[in-house]
C-alpha cells in the first residue's frame, strides 16, 4: 500500500525532514519505504495507492507523560478554590491528591477503564497512536496494580500503544503519614515487584519534591527497579530544586519531567545520560507557574526535549496534545519543530521505544495526516483539531 | 416535546439556576417551559418526551466576539516569532495585520465561507448555537461588504445564527497611512452605510488604541452607526488606557471588549450604561498580557462579564469556547459560574439578543447537553470536550 501526493514530516535530520511531495510504503504493518515520489523505486510503483490530496502525514503523536487511569475527578475543588476557598478549607472538603486516591481505590479495574476511554479518545482524536500511562493513585499494593491492569486493558478497547509507568512514589498516603520510608519498604517496592511479575511495569517513575520525595527515598525506589531490570524517569525540579534531575541522569533516566527549576548543570547530567526533558506546560498553565524550564540550556548542551500533557485531574487537566504544543510554544517559547519533535521523535525516546516517533523504514506505521499546509500550524491554533486520519499499525484506525 | 431526565443549568438568577431534576418541554423552536420534574403540568405528559440519561442541559453557547472570517493564516509569522525573527523580519516578510488584509482581499465570498466553516465547525462541535463575526480585514469598502456577506452566508450552510458586527475602524491600510480621518471618511463610514443599506450590520465596532484609532476618531464612526439607529460596541483598553469603555459606555454600548487596562472608573461608567465587559483571555494568553482586566471592579459595581474567543490569525488563534471558559477561570479568575454566564446570559446581552442565553419561557429552543456531572466541570477540563447533544431552534444540529 502506498500513500501518495502527500508531504512527509519523517522528523529525521533538520527541519522535522520535510518531504514536500512525497511517498510512504506501507508493509505488514511498518513502514517500508519512504521518499520523494520521483525517487519511487520502480518495483513499488504497481501497488495500491490511496492519493491524500497533498495533505501532511506526521508519525502518529506520542504523549509520553499522563496520568490519564484514576478515579473521579477534582472540578468541585477548581470550583471552591476559584470562590475563594482556601486550602484548608478544600482538604477539610476532602479534596486534594487524596481525594482522587480515595475515587481511585473505590474503582474497580472496569471502573477504571470505563472513566478513562473517553480521555484517551480525545487525545486518539488528535493522531495520538501511542499513550504513557502511571499508576499512582492507589498507594496501596491492589489499587496501584489495578491502576496498571486498566492502563494495559486500553489496548483491547481502542487501536492503542500502552506504555505503563509504575509511580508507587507518587504521594505518602495518610496512613504512613511521617513514615515515608515505612510506605516505601511496606507498599511501593511490594507493590513495584508484583507489579513486574505480572507484567504490568514498563518503567519506574518517582515523585521528586518536598511534598512527595526525598531524592534518597527516591534512589531507593530506583534501585529496586534497576535489580529488576527496569527503565526509570522522575517527576523532577517541578516547584523547587532538590537535585532530582541529577540524580535520574546518575541513574540513566529515560526522561526527567517537568524541570521548571532545573540549572544548567542538570542540563550538561542529562546530556551525558542521554535523557530527555520531558516538559508539562499543563501544569505549568493550571499552577500559576512563573519560572520557566531552561530551554536554552537544553538547547546549548543538546538535551532531547518532549512535550506531553501530564493529564490528571488535579494539576493538569489537560487532554489534549496540540494544546500541549500550542503551550509549549506560547509558554515555554520553544519553536513549532521543537514541539512536534517533542511529541514523536523525542516522546518515543523519552519511553524508550525505537519504533516510534518517526517516518523511516522499519518503524511502526502509526501516522497522522492532518489537513493544514505546514507542520507550524498543529502549534500555531488553539484548540482546533485538523486531524483527517489516524492510522494505527498500517491501517486507518 | 419534552426533554427530560435533565439536570437544567436555566442561567436565570443565583449560582447558574440549576434545577437538578428537571424537564424543558419545546414549543415549535422555543422553550415552552422549564421547571421541576415534579412541578410539570398534567396537560403537558402526554407529549413525547425524550431521556437524557440525567444529563446536564445548558443553553446554547453564544462565542460573542470572533473574527471568524477572514483570508490565509499566520502559522508562519508565528514560527518566525519563536525562531527569533524580530517584528521587523516578520513585517518585511509580508507578516502581520497586513498580511491577513492582503489575503482577505485576494479570496472571494466563496472563498472566505469555505475557510471559516472549518473555524466554525469547531465551534459548533462543542455546543455553540451563537455566533458573532466582524469585518475588519478588508480596509476597502468592496472586502468590508464581502467578509460581511460571507458571515451572514454561514447560516445557510450550517445551522447556527450569526450576528455581525462592522469593524472598519480595525486599522489604517497602508494606502492611508498617517490619514486615519482620511481613511475614516473616505472608506470606513461610505463602507459602513452601504453594509447597512444591504442589512449586513448588527453593531458596529471599532479598535480604540494607539496602532489603531483615537477615542475622537472612534466617536466619529459611533455617531455615523448611532445615525443609522445600529448599536455599536468597542475594543477597548487592550494594551494601554486611551478612554476608549468610557466614550463606549457614554455611547450606551452593547460592550467594551478586552478591557485588561479599564480602571474602577470605567467599570462604574459601564453598570451606569447597562453595557458588558467582554473578557477575552485567548489574546491575553498569546500575546503574553500581565495586565489583568479589573474582575473584582466589575464584580463590585455589577458589570455583565462575557467571554469569548476572538477567534482570530493573529493575536487569537483560538477555537474552543471551552477552552475560552477555562482560560477566563484559571488566567482572570472567573468561577466556573461566571465563566457560564459569560457564554450565556451575558454573551446575549453584548449582542442585544433577549430570545438567548437562558433556559425560559419564551427563548429560542437552543441548547447544549452535556456528559458532565456539574456545570464546573464545563470550565474545568482543558481540550475535553464533553458535548453530547447540541439543539438548535427546537433540533438536534
Ligand atoms: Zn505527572
Ligand atoms: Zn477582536
Amino acid at each position: 500500500m502506498l500513500l501518495t501526493n502527500i508531504q512527509v514530516a519523517t522528523m529525521e535530520g533538520e527541519g522535522c525532514g520535510l518531504i514536500p511531495d512525497g511517498v510512504i510504503a506501507l508493509r505488514g504493518g511498518r513502514i517500508g519505504w519512504v521518499g520523494p515520489h520521483t525517487d519511487l523505486p520502480d518495483d513499488m510503483a504497481g501497488q495500491d495507492s490511496r492519493d491524500l490530496g497533498g495533505r501532511l502525514v506526521t508519525p502518529g503523536l506520542i504523549d509520553c507523560h499522563t496520568h490519564l487511569v484514576h478515579g473521579g475527578d477534582r472540578a468541585r475543588e477548581f470550583e471552591m478554590r476559584l470562590e475563594g476557598a482556601s486550602y484548608e478549607d478544600i482538604a477539610l472538603a476532602g479534596g486534594g491528591i487524596l481525594s482522587t486516591v480515595r475515587d481511585t481505590r473505590a474503582a474497580s479495574v472496569e471502573d477504571l477503564v470505563a472513566a478513562a476511554l473517553p480521555r484517551l479518545d480525545a487525545l486518539l482524536a488528535e493522531g495520538v497512536c501511542t499513550v504513557e500511562i502511571k499508576s499512582g493513585y492507589g498507594l496501596d499494593i491492589e489499587t496501584e496494580l489495578d491502576m496498571l491492569r486498566a492502563a494495559r486493558a486500553l489496548e483491547r478497547h481502542r487501536k492503542v500503544r500502552v506504555v505503563t509507568s509504575f509511580l508507587g512514589a507518587h504521594a505518602v498516603p495518610p496512613d504512613y503519614d511521617g513514615r515515608a520510608d515505612d510506605y516505601l519498604e511496606e507498599v511501593c517496592l511490594p507493590a513495584l515487584r508484583a507489579a513486574h511479575r505480572e507484567g504490568l511495569v514498563d518503567a519506574v517513575d518517582g515523585f521528586c519534591e518536598g511534598i512527595a520525595f526525598t531524592p534518597a527515598q527516591i534512589e531507593r525506589v530506583f534501585e529496586a527497579a534497576q535489580a529488576l531490570g527496569l527503565p526509570v524517569k522522575l517527576h523532577a525540579e517541578q516547584l523547587s530544586h532538590l537535585g532530582g534531575t541529577a540524580l535520574a541522569a546518575r541513574h540513566g533516566a529515560l526522561s526527567a519531567d517537568h524541570v521548571e527549576y532545573a540549572t544548567a548543570d542538570d542540563a550538561r547530567a542529562l546530556a551525558r545520560s542521554g535523557s530527555v526533558a520531558t516538559l508539562l506546560p499543563g501544569a505549568f498553565y493550571t499552577l500559576h507557574e512563573s519560572q520557566l524550564p531552561p530551554v536554552a540550556a537544553f538547547r546549548r548542551h543538546g538535551v532531547p526535549m518532549a512535550l506531553a500533557t501530564d493529564a490528571n485531574p488535579g494539576s493538569s487537566p489537560l487532554f489534549s496534545l496540540l494544546l500541549a504544543m500550542n503551550m509549549g510554544c506560547t509558554l515555554f517559547r520553544l519553536t513549532p519543530q521543537e514541539a512536534l519533535s517533542g511529541t514523536t521523535r523525542h516522546a518515543a525516546r523519552a519511553l524508550g521505544l525505537a519504533d516510534a516517533g518517526r517516518i523511516a523504514p522499519g518503524m511502526r506505521a502509526d501516522l497522522a495526516v492532518w489537513d493544514v499546509g505546514h507542520p507550524a500550524e498543529l502549534s500555531y491554533r488553539i484548540g482546533f483539531n485538523p486531524l483527517h486520519q489516524r492510522w494505527f499499525n498500517g491501517e486507518i484506525a
